[in-house]
């Protein structure tokens, strides 16, 4: 037999969707979230004898997860931190976790008191890993798609034997931003956070001409940290939607960049990680979030 | 060997991802479409015995999408009219077709020239259906969804041996509105009334106590045919997304109405066609649009 | 107020997944299925005046459908007739409807009596409509992949002001088939029938040279018809799924025919109906079928 | 402005979807890829200032997997081998990246010798990461599903103030296996490998009563390490795919385990990771992989 040993592990209920209405008034609210809640701590026999008198049942953290919900609700990272300091004051063996959640954004229609559709083009991000003493609350959003239409170009870059790409000083930019960033307190108000945060991204995006989308990153990540000094780390990863300029000379036609075919794959991939210097890191909090490097 | 005949059959390019810049002036507009255009008319020897002589290529009707998206761009429905008039006049054997687009929606960032972030909940629809001299000409809009919090209840249903639905006054009335609206004419802004018919159906969504989803469906249809003489016809389809008050009595929690498990699968799928009385019907021209009866 | 008046409309329980464990012997079978009910009939006044009463709860349908799954199970096709016969006997005002399923294949590991991984690559499925004394059975399946790396050419097509297409006589046909067909007798061995058929489809794909995916679909249709005289008729709705030739000209390299581009959008996209000659049609039947023309 | 820093960084070109048909003989083979290609090194000034002279375009990384999977073609890790030493060679600043694919698997249609259909229920997955002298090879699957209809329960948990799940001694255990594991060598036949591996996991997971799905993940794990020495680490991340036993007392029908209802949302979801004792770790090298802690 092998000589193997258990590293690294967590488990839990995953994408629990709670709808939370707040209807203190007749002015109702809406929270949409998609919550999920990972354990981890000492559950050694659980995996190399099936001893489950560790084992949190998932199901049982699904029904702490809806009774938070009830009791207070202020904002997915705070609901987060109080699931993370519940499970670990619960139980011993319980030393940390990982607990994530998605909120999907209603937008009230023409101002009426309890109608809403589903407006927010970004679905919000919420992530509290807590490891024994640590906590660390990271922000986020992913799905938001944003295009310039000219300001944008790509030259100067290095050409070998397999280099064909034609450089351009304008051409459409456009990415599906997905972004993470992470607080250095949890004393705060994350919704106003991050709805500042959601503007300044847009906003900086908009600025200036753009030589690369690394640029527009890295732009985009100054401004945030010049505005936040709450988040010491932001991370990106952003596809280059390519939009390829249509050839339409075949049928005498000119095509000053105005037709264009939107390709779906492959597509530039830019992922890139800003930090405030000086600043503790968290790496380990990281783990197991897709996509960002 | 079987006696065997072909029937209906149509060809052609699906999901052209067309994105179109407006930039007379330094404001640039975009138009984001995903447009299929498919031929009808002789091809049985294509299919009998492998003779193309009929065929034109599906590269060529993309080649001819975008041409002409260069062309002009008005509405989704005229590029669509547009093409549908060019394939039956360009190839003798081609006496009809279905052409068909999705608009995805671009909003400009804090009114940035040629900025944008594709910002609308909902995907525009438009069919033109081509057969001989008939056109039919088909709006709509998916993927809109829409929630009220209170107002809608479900009683006075029939109960049988399988039966064990309790009645509610006062649950979540939840939907992802798909709609298809025909109109009876050509010649018209077809902009404008998109934007129109989608206000009446949120506002109609809003009006009152709904004692069913088939009731709150008929409501919209009503409200659409009140205000847009120009459509003759409009079908809908939508998933009761089901809202389930979360238990939490075993927690010791009461729970008014404020804590929802959103359930995925399965869910009420409530479907309904709405004409105004005497005019013409066009049948055919709905075939293959997946879910409306 | 527009004088309109409501025509078809349906509604029902969509996606129920119901998994059916066959367990008289220590040898178990898996059935796993996603099915749809929808109920036709008179809902007039639920929809003008949300009167419920003959509303039959898609709950209450949901409930039998899992019913009707443990009293018996033969085949997908046969659940849903007898839910067809239940719900229209049941409910003097329900004089059809339809009912769907999808089934998803599960594969034996090792001969095992009770384990199984999902390995069938296509999606089953089955419809039942039924309007007052007509009953339409129609089989099929979705997103079997087949692919021929030779052996197939596209020559011979139109050449207008828009084709840019170069001919060629080897390039690889890859298709997701999708095709339903109609059956002429509900007394029979559906699940028989299923495996034949497609065995036939696959068979017949890899016949001959391929001068057109049209070609390639009639020659499966005429294949199943020859086999089965009790399917009257069948559809086929395939994408062309391209794969481009790499063109490594630029790096000095030849590829005859060995690298290829997988395109995701646009593809061709060739739907074809195949009847047998003089049989009754059933047009209607097929109403609410996406993509089959 | 906030004092910031440029930490880590990739870019590159993601899902270049390259079939490779391997056409030596009449008897052709398809290897069929999708894959993505960052660079990480030296690249701040691109980001700071705008500057891609160290800008490997993305686009000449695309060129460069298809020249790559011309020249020669034996297993997905292979070919990112040779694409990570010929970037890292090429190109001064460029001191590391990351490589991955996908592979869909293709079998042949009665043993036809050029049509194939996509039979392979799982998704094979590749990784290297190169960071200056050190190499990660990293194996693994996904989308394997996998269930047993008898032999599982789940006991002895503990019970606290949110607990209502009631203990099962026969239940269906369901999940979706996603697994990656870490190789200690480069020098060795990967597809061979990969089918034994696939194979062990199988088999193991037929093997016994499982106590929860983290004993069986862990056996199944101990199975692949006692088989591969050539394996150091094995990571799983797998979805507890509830099926719920239909309650069907209300109909007066009895349901010994016959019956289910397969849940969507939410699901359990239980992660580990696996170690040979004493062997070196790479944890580095697992950054970006969603899913698995």
């Amino acid at each position: 037999m092998a000589d193997i040993q258990l590293a690294s592990n967590q488990y839990g209920k995953a994408e629990n969707r709670v709808v939370r209405v707040i209807r203190d008034t007749d002015r109702h609210e809406v929270r949409d979230l998609n919550v999920t809640s990972q354990l981890r701590g000492d559950f050694l026999t659980a995996h190399t004898e099936g001893d489950n008198a560790h084992v949190v049942a998932t199901d049982t953290q699904k029904n702490t997860i809806f009774a938070f919900a009830k009791e207070k609700f202020d904002s997915p990272e705070q609901l987060l931190l109080r699931l993370a300091d519940h499970f670990t004051s619960s139980f011993d063996w319980v030393t940390g976790g990982r607990w994530e959640a998605e909120e999907f954004g209603w937008t009230r229609i023409s101002e009426h008191d309890h109608s809403f559709y589903r407006g927010s083009p970004e679905v919000r991000t919420a992530v509290v890993v807590k490891d024994g003493d640590d906590t660390t609350v990271i922000g986020g959003f992913h799905s938001l798609t944003v295009m310039k239409t000219t300001e944008s170009g790509f030259v100067g870059y290095p050409k070998d034997r397999y280099t064909t790409l034609q450089e351009t000083e304008d051409r459409i930019l456009a990415t599906n931003i997905a972004t993470r960033w992470r607080y250095n307190t949890r004393d705060m108000d994350f919704d106003k956070a991050y709805a500042s945060v959601k503007g300044v991204i847009l906003d900086s995006f908009t600025q200036g001409y753009s030589k690369a989308l690394q640029q527009t990153l890295y732009q985009m990540a100054e401004a945030v940290m010049d505005a936040h000094s709450e988040i010491d780390e932001i991370k990106f990863s952003c596809p280059n939607k390519h939009h390829f300029l249509s050839d339409l000379s075949p049928f005498g036609l000119d095509n000053p960049g105005e037709v264009f075919y939107a390709a779906d794959r492959p597509y530039g991939l830019i992922e890139a990680t800003i930090q405030r210097t000086g600043a503790p890191t968290a790496d380990s909090a990281w783990n197991g979030i897709a996509g960002f490097c």
